[in-house]
């Protein structure tokens, strides 16, 4: 464990940031292990994740914590995190070590840029693949890293130290850390969360305004509810991750709208053959997805 | 009970069928009650289900199983509901009421039209809105239609005496009857159901043909699992689905291309109003389906 007696702040304590709290505190064997620090704007917050075994000291003054913390990591919503880091900056320890959760990397190195003129070498940028539709501090849930994947994207700059450091407390969530360029992270997280919650938000848009409004969501069975589930989650985190990550986002989903109008053509002119590829290619290849999901649960 | 005494004849062994016919040898409570009779193209597929008690008897000949029958459930791909009716037609015995579990009830209507010259008023069209990623005889669940809606579409010369047992039939194994048009059926199942297996298929398609190939898939999770699960499902029974019910699908999907239009264009200009918007609407519908879902089950 290298993060053995290290003070742990955790800068936001919305879903993610609780649920790494909670699942720190939950595997520690001893409190000297380390300590879990936690800060939100609110007080009420705080107190709640102090009641709820969340953190083990926490405050609603960003001062007063990060002047103790050895490990911070940012839990804020993707256009919060310039403006976070200038708030935490004057108050950073020597050999302090950054990390982050948020969705678009691309955007956390511009920011961090803009605020210390270059990236840090103690900063390693990372994102847990891993949330819920619930949101706040009230939906944390200690598993909620246990064999998720996290990814880190630092560069050649990084310390080595603070990779490890990093590295070692997801290890020790029970998630399993895989290394990225920022660049084919963005690409990657486009085309597996951020246009399939792109499709859920509008395909739930278009029911809702048909004339039949919605009656028809009465209708709706299980394929339409797995289909939409993420239709409900936070909806300031889903504006920023469109925003942030904009162009990789539009690349992948100009190319679905393309197949889209290809499939549409098929059926407009009965095409069989065209159909049934499309249809059979795709059940193939989402069997093949979830043989990659059983065996990481398996591991 | 108004199927007392009856032979319901399931003709078509495979998820829906095989489900439908455990789902009632599970509940029936005498033997003497009602029988169950099973017809499947494959002696091997009848073996399956005997021992899986889904059927008192069965066979692969269809001729031996429609004289016995009182009620018949077509439980066939929909492209095959001709062909079966021109089947069973010469067999079918006086007084027989017949039903369907196919996804678009205008072409159950067209092809009865076409077998019989019009459509029997022995004949009540149905839809059992539930289903599953896994098909065939092997996948048979006896709680498949526990509190899921069956749409039923007679019309005005439908007998109601056979609409009644058919109801009954239904209500037996757990789930709720309500009655629509076959026109609003088509329309709604359009927008509810067979858009979304539409963009799981196509978008699962996309994501498999990028550059990064299947790597993707190892950096996808719960969202995503979600979303695309119903890209799984039977190929045979999508193609037709998607083949019969054309225009309402079309229909619903320019919708859709249209809205989605307007998203991609407002990430485009970084038009936050209009983004969160789109998000907030849909979050608040889909959190409107889970109350729904959720008033039905506590029924």
């Amino acid at each position: 464990m290298s993060f053995y007696n290290k003070n742990i702040l955790i800068v936001g304590l919305g879903l993610m940031g609780a649920s790494l709290g909670q699942a720190l505190l939950k595997r520690r064997q001893y409190e000297s292990d380390f300590k879990v620090l936690g800060y939100a704007r609110k007080q009420q917050t705080v107190d709640i994740a102090l009641q709820n075994k969340i953190v083990d000291e926490g405050a609603a003054n960003l001062e007063q914590m990060v002047k103790q913390a050895d490990v911070i990591v940012l839990c804020v919503p993707m256009l919060s995190i310039e403006s976070t880091l200038e708030n935490i900056k004057p108050f950073l320890k020597e050999g302090v070590i950054l990390t982050d959760v948020g969705s678009v990397k691309d955007e956390v190195i511009r920011a961090s840029k803009k605020v210390f003129g270059q990236m840090p070498r103690f900063f390693v940028p990372g994102h847990p693949i891993a949330g819920a539709e619930k949101s706040g501090v009230l939906a944390a849930n200690s598993e909620l890293y246990d064999c998720h994947q996290v990814i880190l994207t630092p560069d050649i700059y990084t310390q080595n130290e603070a990779f490890k450091v990093v590295e070692s407390i997801w290890r020790f969530v029970g998630a399993h850390v895989v290394e990225m360029s920022v660049e084919h992270h963005d690409q990657v997280l486009a085309a597996t969360s951020h246009l399939p919650h792109l499709l859920a938000f509008s395909l739930v848009n278009t029911l809702n305004h048909r004339s039949e409004n919605r009656e028809i969501f009465h209708y709706a069975a299980g394929g339409f509810r797995d289909f939409t589930r993420i239709a409900a989650s936070d909806t300031t985190m889903w504006h920023d991750i469109f925003n942030c990550n904009k162009d990789a986002l539009l690349e992948v989903l100009n190319a679905f709208t393309d197949d889209l109008d290809k499939l549409k053509d098929a059926i407009s002119n009965n095409d069989e053959p065209v159909i049934k590829s499309v249809l059979s290619e795709a059940k193939t290849a989402r069997e093949y997805f979830t043989e990659v999901l059983q065996a990481r649960s398996n591991k």
